[in-house]
Formats: C-alpha cells, structure tokens, sequence
C-alpha cells in the first residue's frame, strides 16, 4: 500500500489481503487439509491436533517466508517448511503428515479463494448498503425536476430521481452478477503435483476438505483460471458502474452547473485561496480506480493462456493483480456509499438550469401542440423558424412564440418542465417497486 | 476486415455484422416500432404497412449513409432521414411516423441486441460442437499415458484424457456463462431523448416492441453498459480458456515433444525448404485472437463511465470493439472446433517422453513404497540420493536402484507409468459422466 | 473498415493499408530483393526484368490469396506461391530467383515498413499542419481572457491562448517523438529462414536491398518487436494528446458554458427536435478513438515476449492491431486539424461565465493586496470572512467588501480578470516564439 | 507492497518510491522553491533557512498526512499544512513563505519528476550491467551451435551467440530510448493554481527552481501528461524485450529441450519429490512481470484525456501506476542481470538436439548442392522424396540419400551443423563490434 491508501482504497478489506492474513489462511488449508485426510483414515485425530496447536501465523517467521519465496517461486513453498520444522520441533512423527500429497498450488489458490469468500461476503453487504442509499435518494427526488444531458449538452427534462433509478438499476445487476459467480469461484483447488490426485489427495478427501472449508469441490483449475478472470470482470463491471455514477455526479458539481454537490466535510475538497471551489475529491478517487480497474481485469484475462499443468509465470502474475482488483473496488464502493448518504442536491439551481436555454427544451413539446391543430409538417416549420429567431436575437422561445402568430394557447403549461418529464415518474417507480 | 479475415475469423459470423446486415437490424428496429405504435392505437396499421413495404435493406444508400454519419455521430440519424424520404415518397403521412418519439441511441443499440442475439445463437451452437469433439478426444484418450508438465518441466505422469477433461470442463463453463449473461444482455433499448420516454414511448409499447423482438424490456441503458461490457467479459473469458487449449498443443507439437498435432491439410503448416516442419497455424490464429481480446474487454469497460444521458465519445468507442470481441472469439470458436476435431495424438512419443527423466519422475513413488518398509525419513534420504546419482552418472534410476542396496521389489510397477496415474481415470469419468 | 469508416479515420491513410496496397508492398520487397541480388552478382540482371514485368498486384488473384493464408498462416507464403507460378509462365528460370533465400516474414515485415513509412511521411506533414492551426488560434486568443478550471471547478482567470498554447506544447512534443522513432522502427527485415541468413542473404546483399528501399539494414528483429511497440506508444501518446484536446472542447461547448464550439456545419451536430443542441460529434470521435487507443498499444506490448525465432501467436496478433493505431491515430489527427481550423470562440460568454462566482475568483487578489496593508494573517481572515458572506448571502464579493470596512482601494482594478491572468501573456509568447 | 517483494521487485528501488522518500522529495521541492524565491529577491535568505532547517520528512506526521489526503485528494495539501505548522512554531513569518504561490499538483509532480531522475540514473546503469553480462555471453556463445526455432519448431542451425546478440540489439535500443526521454521527462513542474504563474511564480523563479534542482524549466503540464506516458511507454517496451528473453530461456529450460539452465542456487527451483525438475523460478518472475507492465502502460495512456486545467480522477489515476511500472521494470532488469550472469548453457545437449530431426533441417543444404550439378527444379523433387522417405521410414535423411541415387559427394560436409548457420559468425561480430 502507498501514501494513497485511504484515498483510493478500504480499510477492511486491505486487512482481509495482508501478508499476515493470507499466511493464515494458507495455514488454515494446511491444516484443514489434514484434518480432512484423518477424517478419512489417513492418520490420527492426534496428529491433526498437534499440527493445529502448533501452527498459528504467530509462530511464522514472515520476513524469512517472503525472502524465501524468491527460492521455490511461490509463498507455499517457504511456508510449508516452516510449519513443518515448527511441528517438527515438538513432534516429529506428525511433521511428516503436514502437506500430505499437496502441491504448494492448492494450498496458494485454496486459500486466494477463501480470502475471495470474505471479500464476496464483505461486498454484498456494501452493495446492499450502496442500493439502501440509492433508493433513499431515488425516493427523494422522483419528482425533482432537472435537465438531462446528451453527449453533454442539455436535451430535455427530466427528474433527478429517473437519473439515480437508473443508477440503482445498475448496481443491482452488479449485485445479482456478484451472487452468480459465487458458484464457480468458491471452488475448493485440491490435485496434488499435475491436479490428479493421488494417494494421499482422493476423491472422497477432495470433498471432505471442500466441506469442512465450505467451498465447492471441483475438478484441478491449475492452469484454467477462467473463474478468477470472470470474477476480475464482474468486478471491472461494477467499478465502471460506480465510475459513471462518479463522472454523472462530478459534472454536475461544475461551477457552472452547480447542481449537485458531494457531502461536505470540514476542510474537504475546498481550498484556502479559491474559495468558492468545491472540489470533487471523493469522485476524483472513484473515477481514478475505475480508470485503473479495466486494465487490471485485462491482466488478469491476459494471463489465461497458461502452460500446460501449471504456468510459468502467468500464474505468478495473478497474484498482485487480482488481489489489488478487489482492493480498489472495494475503496470505490465504500467511498460510493459516502457519496451517496452525503449527497446535496440543489434543486433551485437545477430549475434555474432549465432557464439556460431560453425555452428551446420545449420545442418539440410546442410543435406536437401546434401539429394537432395545423398538421406535422407546417408545425414543424413554424417551430423551427421560432426557435431561430429565439438563438438569433437571444430571447426566450415563449417570447418569440408570442410576437409571432403561431396559434397556441396555453402557453405556461407548454413550457412548464412538469409537463416534459415524459413517463419518469412511472418509471421511477418501476424501478422502486422492485424493492418493496 | 482485412487480409486476414479468412485466419482470424469466422464467415458466418462476420456476415451477422456486415454493413447491410446491421442496417437490416436498424430497420427492422424501426418497423416493429412503428408496429407497437399501431397496436397500441397511436395510428392505423395501414401505416405500419407502408413503412414495411418501403423500407428496406436494398433501398438503403449506404455508401452515402456512411458519408452522412460525419454529421449526426451515429448510424440511425442518417438512416432515418432516408428512411423517411424513401416512405414520403410513396406516403407522405405515413412518413411522419417513422422513428416516432425514438431517439437514434435506442435504433442503435437495439439493433445491435438483435445482432447479439444472433451472435449468441450461433454461439451457443458452436460450443456444444466444441464439447461433443472435447467428450470424444477425452473419452478416446482417457487411459493415454502421458507426462504432465509444470513451469514447462516434466512433473508426473498423468493421461491425456485427463488434460482434455479439464479444456472440457473450463469450455462448459463458459457455456454457462453465456446462458447467464442472456437474461442481462438480451434487452429492449428505447428510452427516447434522455431515456425517459414520452407520449409516443409508453412504458406499453415499450413492452410491446419488447415481445415483437422477443427481447426483455428495460429501463433505459444509454449510459448505462454494464450488460455490453459484462459480455465481453464472458467473451474474454471464453478466449482465454481457447487460448490455453492452443497454448497447450502449440507445446505439445514442439519438434522436441512432438506429442500431439494439427491436423495436416494440403499445404498446411508446412515448409518446402524445411519438411520437418509442422506448423502450428490454428493455433498461432488463436493465441493471436487471444492476445488481443483482453484488450478490447478493456476497451469495453474503460467506456463505462458514459456521461450523463448520453456520452460524447465512449458509447461510439463501443460500436467497432464489442462487434470485433464478438468475431474474433467467433473465430477462435471455429477454429478450435476443427483444431480439436483434427488433433492427431502420437501416443508412442508420450511414452518415449516419459522415459527422458531416466526414471526420476518416478522418485516420489519409489519414496512411498520404501517409507512402508523403512520409515518416511530414512527412505526419503536413501531416494534422493539415489536421485543424484542417477542424474550426475547420467543413468536410469532403475539402474541406480538395482545397484545400490535399496530394499525395493517389484520394481517393474514402481516404475510403471500405469502405477502413477494418480486418480486421473477416476476424475476424467467423473467429468464424463456430466454429459452422459 | 466498418460502417463508421468516415467517422472514426482518414481515407488517405485507409487507402495506404487496403489489401492491395499491402500486397503491392510485399511485391515491391520481393522484387528489389531480386534486384538487390542481382546487382551483387548472384544472377543476371535480365531475370530482375522478367520478375518486374511480370508481378505487379494487378496479376495478383487476392481472394485466392486471402483463402491461402490459412494454410501457411501469414501473408507473403500464398504471394510468393502466386508470384512464382506468374512468372514461370513466362520464365521459368527466372521464376527460381523469387524470394530467393528470404522468410516469409522478411517479406511481411519489410513490407509493413515501407507502409509505416509512408505512413509516417503522411503523418508529420499534418503534424505540421495541426501546430499551424494550434499557433494561429493561440496568437488570436492570446489575451482572450477566460476562467481556468481545476477539477471540474472554476480557479483562477486565465487567457485561452494559454489553454491553446498547452495544447501546442504537447503537439510539438509528440512531433519530436515521431521524429525520433524513425531510426529505430524503418529499418530492414531481412535474415531468412532464422535471421541468420544465408549464401543468398549476405550481409552485403541486405545492405543493398536497404539501400533501394531507403531503410536502415538491421540485425533481423523476426521475434524483437520494440521498434514497432514503441512506435504503438508514441501513437498512443499523441491519441491522448487530441483526446486532452477534444475533451477539453466538448467541456467548453457544454451548454452551461457555451465558450468555444466545433465549427458548424450544415445538419452537423444539430438536432431538429432539440433545436438548442449542438453536439460535439468531432470531439466525440477523437475521444472515442483515444478511447480504444491505450488497448491497442497494449496489445503491441503483449505481443512482445515472441518465442525464439518467430513466434507462434504473437507476431500474427500485431498485424490488424498495429494497422489499427496508424489509422486511428490518422483519423484524430485529421479530426483535430478540421476542429481546431473550424473551432468557434465566443469571448462574450468567457467574460459572463467569469462572473458565475460573484467576484470569489478573485479573493487571492484582495488577500494579498490586503495584506500589504494590514500584513498576511489578517488579511486572510479577513477575506475569508467576506467571502463565507458572499456564500451565504449570495452576493458578489465586491459588494460585500464594500459593506463591510476592509480598507481597500481600486477595487475595480482587484476585480478585473486582466489584472488576475498571471503570466499568461509572456507565457504564451514563450511558446510561440519557438515558431518564429 | 506485498507478500511478493522479493519475488517480482528490486529492493533498491522500491526504496526510492517509499511514503518517507516520497515525502522527503516533496520536500525538497518547497525548500528550493524558497530557495528560488529568495534568490529572486522574493524575501530574505534568512527565511529560507529557517525552512531549511525545520522542514524534513521525520518531522511530519505521515499517518497523520496520510489520513488528511482524504480531503484534500492529494498528498501536498496536508504535507503543506504541516510544514506551515511545523515552521510557524519556530517562526510565524517564516511560515508564510512556504509553499507560496504554488499549487498542490506543482509540488506532487515535480517531487515525482526528482524520483523519476534517481530511477533512470538507477536504470541506466543496470542496463549497462546487462549489456555487459550479454556481451560477456555472446562472446563466449558465438560459435556454439544450436537449432534456431519458429514457430515452436526446430527450423535450421544458428548459434547461440546469435541469439543473445538479438536480445543484447534489443536491450541496447532500449537504452538508447531511456537517453531520449530524458529531456522531456526530466523537467520542472510550477504552474500556480492554472498553470499561468502569478507575482510569485515568475519566470524567472521558474528558471532558478529548475536549476536548482537540476530540471528543465517547462511550460506548465498539470494535465499535459504525454511526457509520463511516454516514458511509461519506453519502460513497457524494455519489460518486453526482457519477458522475451525469459521467455526464451524458459523454453530452452524445458525437460525436452535442456539447452540452457538458470544458475542454481540451494533450494532454487527445485523440489525435493520432483528431482528431475529445475523450475525457470527467475524467467517466471520476469514474465510475470511482463504479463503486467503492457496494462499498466495502458493506464497511463488511458489517463491521458484529463479536463481543463486539472483532472477529477485521471491525474489521480497515474500515482500508484506510474510508481508501478518503474518498480516492475526495475525487478524485471536487477533479475535478468542475474539470470543472463548465472546462465548455463549445455552445448551438448544443444548438438544432441540438432539431431532431433534425422537430419532434416539440412534438406535445403542438400537441394542447393544437388541444383548446381542437376538443375533446381529437379533437385527439389528429388530432395522432397528424400525427406518424406526419411519421415515415414523414421531413417536420418542422409541414410536416405546414401540408399538412393542422389549424385551428392561430401555429404559428411552438407549434414554438418557448422556448415549451416549461414551468416551467424559475421553478424554477431558486427553486434559486438559496437561495444569494443
């Protein structure tokens, strides 16, 4: 972790990939697995008890570990030889029956997808509280009235609430992405050298040890690492989500749109000599992980060609790369949440905003009004040459609409945004009704 | 295309994403539009019978629609317009409801959904073909002994059933993914201006163009392309596992392994200066394919954070990517099918290929049979001295057994690949029987 | 090329990579090899003649040769097929000397070359032309006073040359490097079978050929790829640089900032139902291009760790990919020059959207001339409360200043911009007098 | 960093990009700015020097620091806020002084532009010793005979000198690329707030800053970052250049090939159930590394669209990958100085290998020789019998050609390796003649 840890990243879920706490889940696979091996027959209840007693990642010598890797290539292997040494130490026989049969891969990769279980279980509760916030906020402004923009000029009206029901609505496919994927990627890895098993790594122990670890059994994944790089998408996928959210909120907090503005906090985002700045510094953070997330999903899917029964450097790639994808989704959904809760919403400005373009917005609303009277094309025509002449001379279109002798009636209602949302308010509580 | 569409991709395929036939689908956006206006009552079906019978694919200018595009950024825009003309022409009235409330991003997308669907059709297709010829390759070499490799170095003996086994099981999975993704990514687009429609886009004919389509409804997507990056993440991911396959054999042909081959075609990988050669064509056009699509997947999720209703430039960064992640794994689908269909297994020159160790692949065996007679640590030592000396007097480890005093009999089955298969024919029956 | 050729990329550059034009490169390798060995003795000059006369792209049956390609797996195999049975109905002698000693990828290599180097001829003239347009544009707007913005949020004034002379820096830098790669990436293929060459492929001879191909002769770079990743890299680089610029002016043509606008042409960027809009549909392109750029420089980079001699995959990902960056990047360039040539700047509302702060922009201004009076901390305290009043009570700061007692004079003077834009003038002038 | 420290990165350099380091240059930056700003008659020496003095990193608080960067969203802010206390202290007035004038972004990119200077001062000197340990092996290797490889396949005879003079061409280039980028690269960030300077960012002290710390002046780059991208990019490329070594060395390590070894080390690669294996522990870092460094290159180019004067989020974005890339690169050079110093090459193996093919790679040898007495055409026909005779009888070809008929004398001289290798000795002698 860098100087940017608390910018761009979440507390809890780096503690979740620490050296310390990926030791100890490789422990817990080493340990398990030989408790698996005597639930089957392989040896005694009492060998697994010392081995249990003996090996906490206390009484690993981590610094040793790490410059040992540099030996065998991965962090099994130096471990394993402490444990044994340690267990050695107060009992030689049940030395011999840590690691039995395993390749250092399984107890790596086993304990990558246990620490991946903790982190699903840690996301789909952020996600739920991101949702929680976002229907909160859809609620809220359902009615409120706002422009929408397009390739970023603003088109018609529409509610800010429709914005952020489209928002939810992303999200929650990200939510049920997340739930779907659980079943490939909470897999148990077990195969022994060249993933056949063998004596020692049968059938019947792959599946005593997947249930006693609560994962799935499976079929060697050695060198198919397709459900880590689906994972890396479906995280890839939620982070551009939260990106876009990020970007929407960012351009609305522009001087000149002023519409929306992140929570404030004393001394965030502001600045001693500018003070009428209010700096988008929790989207900046959102927005640079989602600039960096596609391409670590591409690591990872570039790292899919692997050798034969295990790879020769594409899976060592893996390892940073997935564990920081977890890591800057999980800042980006955290600091989302926070942006979500504290979000303010000005809706005077947004009304104000509506002004900007002296009317025009509601053209197509005047010419619809003035077809049903006087036809397609000849409304069409005469809408067109007033909305010229409102840019020429820069008036408002109502204005020009009443100098000139086009037959409408009605008028305010004609140019009240109320009447141009469309049908976002029924859709907004499509939307909501999922939820109830 | 290029030069070498004929090596990269798949016919088929390309022609769903031709010129005309994307025209096609756009039209056939329109159409049924206007075909859910009309059964929902916004006008008679005599129009929706006019616009039918004028517009078509062949009436379509495309040279001069591809010029126009310049001006609008999009295909629809210009599309209409001639769409419109071309119905005046014959209708003036009917004209008028072309594109009725429709904004040219719910053309566009929706099109290219219609043109999903086709892709995933044809896909679907294909990977059960890709199965069946992976059963059958498994199934014929489920006992064909064969070394397995780890960090490109000869591990343990294992089949080549077994390594099949586990292409198989990674191809199904992405079968599944695709059947997953369908429910997300087979969506109705048709939101008008800012994706909250109007009197002429009700929530009704929404559903209605939905069930024409046979497409689900959604609330508007414009910005919104998590559905459209998560399919090129499955698709990613599904070239990544036909990557490894290539990988795999592209080794596996290598002069001095010479395993296995691509099936010979007159002509096909080979060298008249150098006969010995054989080439290994398919799959350098499938690792190609595979370095390159996990760029592109980036690509995708990189133009995630669209701007607010619609963006200026990400959503027209999609257009070219997703329909080239859609042909080049189309390609890399084809190919393998043939690849796999053709491969040619020299199951001698897998058992030659286990003796190169001189016998030392079958070190760990020799260790567990003697630990039964002289203890786990006594024998360890006794073997891996025997393993030196057989490595620096360049002799078989058979040899070397038989001279030193090693209390080992039987040494012919501790020295049978047969005998250190591990569970390799259990597992691949269990992955067999799936698809029984 | 797809539907989107006009939209995306430049006709002059697609035309140098068409099919034909490739094939008419490699034919022009493979014949002033013949010559290149005929003129070092190795057969008479007569047999060039014959080769000349007889292989030009028109005698070429390319569908035939596209078909072939998937045999041999690249390009130059079924061209030298074709060329030799050409030429052997005229000569069958001189058909012998056709490739004579060269690989198929001195072939395809070398050919692509020569395409990079007319490429790059093209490119460094509307290099030129951009930085002509970028100065004139810079010495017009050099005093046009404008508001800088930092993080999406108004800072301190500023002129718009000294935006534009930004932009010109970073051109002329991506000048140089284009500059600069030339000794590196036009340089000879030319090695055989395994680069080493041959009786016919003396060191002599590939003097020679670079010669008459005005290249650099080169150590054989069959399976080092730098040169042409790095040439990706500068590419990449200057597609962000138009894709800085094209952001920066979509931002300025939003409609609550109205500033600067791509040139208007007819139906371009308009809207008839959204008369108000005017889209930047240029800009869109470039961004969408400078979008997809990093992916494709990153596939060059994938690709480079190439197997031995010639790789298997790897090489034949680059082909489609590197052609995909030069036009790409061709068609933002000539985007740029058409935006910047055409780019609209309306000065009047630079001025009006400096006043969107109510004076706030100018606090640092009050502080230090404050300061000077009554000293630094005092001064501070004393604005920022003006300021948090002007906030609250939604005043200008002028204004607040003057109810209150702050001892300051000439305001007027503190609040006009021209007294706030630093050194932008001799800053810009710096920048210009390069190009004097 | 991470549990894999040792494995993919070098020790030294991550040294230079520590919190602490990082801080200390950030620093050094607001005291040389003091320093120019005095120099430059801005305020007395004596002020500077109470900065000086009270200004170093182990005064500031860095988890304090650490926390505040939330705020204000980038590392100056808070580290400002410090000094200013740190300083005010001691003396209030002085306190004034630090930081004056500048902008946040002006202190985080020059700071990085100082490490940046001490990474390529480091790099090119690693890149010397590389070259050198290259030299020292192809000298040695110049004339050791080995097969040349495409396609995976054994193609025709080279030298393994031959070999290491491409990668040694390659790594050259790539020094020389590291020269280049100096000048843009190395250069002052002091913009003030936009980039325009104000009364206490002069041109001057803009002058002296840079000379003070050995940096370019430059026009202001807050969101100009093409010189970042550029390097990154030449960094991409020489990760390249060395996963294509390793790549290769991984191959030639492999149990069927066993041409070449990296050095060994006690419990280096090796496994003690699998003696037979010698694991590439060393190449599998480096190409890890290179499976990377393309993706984070790109994040870079991605980051180069950023808005206006600063960027919300792109700028951000480079931090933590910029420092990336220089630590990967760094790991991959300090481990492939050692992997091409420790190289074992096995030259008989190599021979051995020439073998492989039953003399089929010398078949174009023999069609050259039997042409000059019986013609081409003929000697082609009857060499390509020869050769499929040796393939379906599994005979070495020149028991084929001594059995037939065909008229070849010194046929001992035509299946000798050394008479096969072309131009390898004359081109290695020209590589290594620019290094003498």
């Amino acid at each position: 972790m860098s100087l940017y840890t608390q910018l761009f990243y979440s507390d809890t879920v780096n503690a979740l990939f620490s050296d310390s706490e990926t030791i100890a889940q490789m422990i817990r696979v080493e340990v398990y697995l030989a408790q698996a091996q005597a639930n089957k027959g392989l040896f005694s209840e009492s060998i697994v008890k010392t081995i249990k007693e003996m090996t906490t990642v206390t009484t690993i010598d981590i610094e040793k570990l790490k410059q040992d890797i540099l030996l065998g290539g991965n962090a099994a292997i130096p471990l394993v030889k402490q444990l044994t040494q340690i267990v050695k130490n107060k009992d030689p026989e049940a030395a011999k029956f840590i690691h039995l049969g395993a390749t250092s891969q399984d107890i790596v990769d086993t304990a990558m997808v246990l620490q991946i279980k903790d982190y699903i279980n840690w996301l789909e509760l952020k996600i739920i509280l991101l949702e929680t916030q976002l229907i909160r906020l859809t609620q809220k402004h359902r009615e409120t009235i706002t422009i929408g923009r397009t390739l970023l000029q603003q088109a018609k009206p529409t509610t800010f609430g429709f914005k952020t029901a489209g928002w939810l609505e992303a999200i929650s496919r990200s939510k049920q992405r997340v739930q779907e994927i659980k079943q490939r990627v909470l897999v148990l890895q077990l195969g022994g050298a060249v993933g056949n098993g063998n004596a020692n790594i049968t059938i019947e122990i792959q599946e005593e040890l997947a249930r006693l670890l609560s994962l799935k059994p499976s079929f060697s994944w050695h060198s198919h690492r397709d459900n880590l790089a689906e994972m890396a998408g479906v995280l890839g996928v939620l982070s551009g989500t939260l990106g876009k959210i990020a970007k929407d909120i960012s351009l609305l907090m522009q001087t000149e749109v002023g519409e929306v503005f992140e929570g404030a906090a004393d001394g965030k985002g502001g600045s001693s000599t500018m003070p009428h700045k209010r700096n988008p510094v929790t989207c900046a953070a959102i927005l640079a992980n989602s600039n960096r997330l596609p391409h670590l999903v591409a690591t990872m899917l570039s790292a899919m060609p692997q050798e034969q029964e295990r790879s020769a450097g594409l899976w060592h790639s893996e390892w940073e790369v997935l564990t920081g994808i977890m890591q800057l989704t999980a800042g980006s959904v955290e600091k989302s949440i926070a942006l979500i809760e504290g979000l303010e919403v000005d809706e005077n400005r947004m009304l104000e905003n509506l002004e900007l373009t002296n009317g025009l917005i509601y053209a197509e609303n005047l010419t619809l009004a003035l077809a049903q009277k006087i036809g397609k094309s000849q409304a069409h025509e005469y809408i067109e040459k007033a909305c010229k002449k409102a840019i020429i001379e820069k008036k408002h279109l109502k204005a020009v609409v009443l100098e000139t002798n086009i037959d409408l009636t009605d008028l305010d209602s004609l140019f009240n945004p109320k009447n141009a949302i469309g049908l976002s308010l029924e859709l907004v509580d499509q939307v909501l009704s999922k939820y109830q």
